[in-house]
């Protein structure tokens, strides 16, 4: 009998579940909630083990934010900076432990922190990807950050790439784009990652596209083309990219690249062939990175909310809500001058 | 009594005078050595704490990183990467906690990490600079990654940022520069940092600046100034220190950039202000980053050796030399073409 069953039965989260069933009068659920939970788990015969009772005693105080790579790559930092921040405000510790998505490695970790008495599990990914957290997570309080589980019990703070798109599409029909409207970074057709990551398949992508798809056509425009990338979403394959596009005799208008990176390379390629940035083409990207400074005009770029996906993710850990959530975080447009209106 | 006396009575390291009382004949360590632990030992009255007996049992089986920022910002995870991979061939996993340079998130940190019997702990800093480790790691196996302590008996791992320095001022002098070399990137006088980091005080800037000024010397040559960045080491501080040195008249033949950052702001001034890179003005940087890529051509730029780093602070966690160490790594020279012969 598991926390999960009990959740299921009384239609709550798991974190909520949790909490409920330790008498957490902290945590923000109404008693209906409270007993809800405690006729489900009486239902079942569920009885909390040894980590639930940690959790009440407040003996551990430690949460653990288990990734693929976040804390060994530079790309999805400030996850871990939004998550230590809030916990820090509930004076709770954080580990952090990078599988490099490796099966066993994982098995281990987890196993390893279930057996020192965490508190919770942050699940995260470094791209939004779509995950299965393994059958030992089941009665510990758990939100994943930055990817989202079939399992619908299970609380996940994504974000929303799908607005992100729409938004990137609006700033070049504000700007006065109709058509020469290109999209670089999509994958080659049946690949779902580069040499760096064999399975990506991130979720960003086809969400990305959705949204500019979906905007586009919400103004009677639509894309002129898509570019895949060779590889990965580098400078080097955004510089390759559009190198084809050029090639092709294609003279674009406004380009929406998939990442920073690959806007880097494609302004290169752009001013390599004497083509200026906003005056005869636009560019959009997304992210928000340091690579989006790294131009002048700096690429006008939707910033992944990486910090703010932390944070959430800890609200959710500390304070769930009584039903499970599915949060999808804004993305902001950041300030810089890759956007005009077309040339004439 | 504490290890660190026995350690210095037996002019061993900490870590190996930890394997040492345990008998790990898996350690490298002669029989002498050994034989001088256990007498210093002896003669001192000590006896290996509980931790201590962990590590021999092997019954933890985890390492942890402690640092200040390494994991939550983007700048040192590599380092993360380079330790994580080593103590994975070694079978060990590794917790990573950043205490944001907070004392008393790191007295909780590390009383947490002891209680939870780890075996020994990675003691990191995201930019090079000189700590005092807390006491309460006395009996802990320890090695300094990135940073340095004034105690001798404790070993670290740094880049060789003089031998950087000097490798940055040779690329200039073989490509036939003399004059008109110009430093970017020293702080203002009495300032140790800027908005983000108060007290920054980077061993890297003393020592690169070192390393170049030497270089230069010994060709009969020196740099023709330093410039101070406002701030911090960022694309908008190096953007505004390049256009100061213009500003005063100076035309430079060759910057060196104290970081990628900076190198990329100064990319861009000289730039807007129709100086070619390399033709009319040579670049030369620090860091190996991502960002060295974005401009075009690329910087040539000293690569900050994190994985490495990280590597060796493990190996010498796991395999201790009978004495302290205090490694010094190779900053290797990246490609770009940011360097020519200077403009006639």
């Amino acid at each position: 009998m598991t926390l999960t069953e009990v959740a299921e039965r009384a239609g709550v989260s798991r974190a909520a579940a949790s909490f409920a069933l330790n008498g957490r009068l902290d945590q923000r659920l109404s008693e209906e909630t409270m007993a809800r939970v405690r006729q489900a788990a009486d239902d079942l015969g569920y009885r909390a083990n040894v980590t639930a009772r940690t959790l009440r005693t407040g003996r551990s105080g430690t949460v653990a934010l288990v990734s693929d790579f976040v804390s060994s790559t530079s790309f999805a930092n400030s996850m871990v900076r939004g998550a230590l921040e809030r916990l820090h405000e509930a004076d709770l510790l954080l580990l952090t432990v990078d599988t490099q998505g490796d099966a066993e490695t994982e098995r281990r970790v987890l196993d390893d922190l279930l057996a020192r008495d965490i508190d919770g599990i942050l699940y995260a990914s470094m791209f939004t990807r779509r995950v299965t957290p393994p059958a030992s997570l089941r009665d510990t309080p758990l939100v994943l950050m930055n990817c989202e589980a079939a399992d619908p019990t299970i609380s996940s703070v994504v974000p929303d790439e799908r607005a992100a798109g729409a938004a990137a599409a609006r700033l070049l029909l504000d700007a006065g784009h109709e058509d020469g409207i290109w999209f670089i970074g999509v994958l080659a057709p049946g690949r779902t990652g580069g040499a760096a990551w064999h399975e990506w398949d991130p979720l960003a992508l086809p969400r990305r596209l959705e949204g500019v798809r979906e905007e586009l056509a919400s103004a009677g425009a639509s894309l002129a083309g898509t570019v895949a990338v060779d590889d990965d979403w580098t400078v080097h394959d955004g510089r390759a990219a559009a190198a084809r596009l050029l090639a092709s005799g294609t003279v674009p208008r406004a380009i929406i690249c998939v990442n920073d990176a690959v806007g880097v390379g494609v302004f290169q390629t752009l001013q390599g062939a004497g083509l200026r940035v906003p005056q005869d083409v636009s560019l959009v990207s997304f992210d928000g990175s340091l690579l989006a400074e790294a131009t002048d005009p700096q690429l006008v770029s939707l910033r992944l909310p990486q910090a703010e996906i932390g944070r959430r993710a800890a609200d959710l850990l500390l304070e769930p809500d009584a039903s499970p959530r599915h949060d999808l975080l804004d993305m902001p447009v950041g300030s810089g001058g890759s956007v005009a209106g077309p040339h004439a």
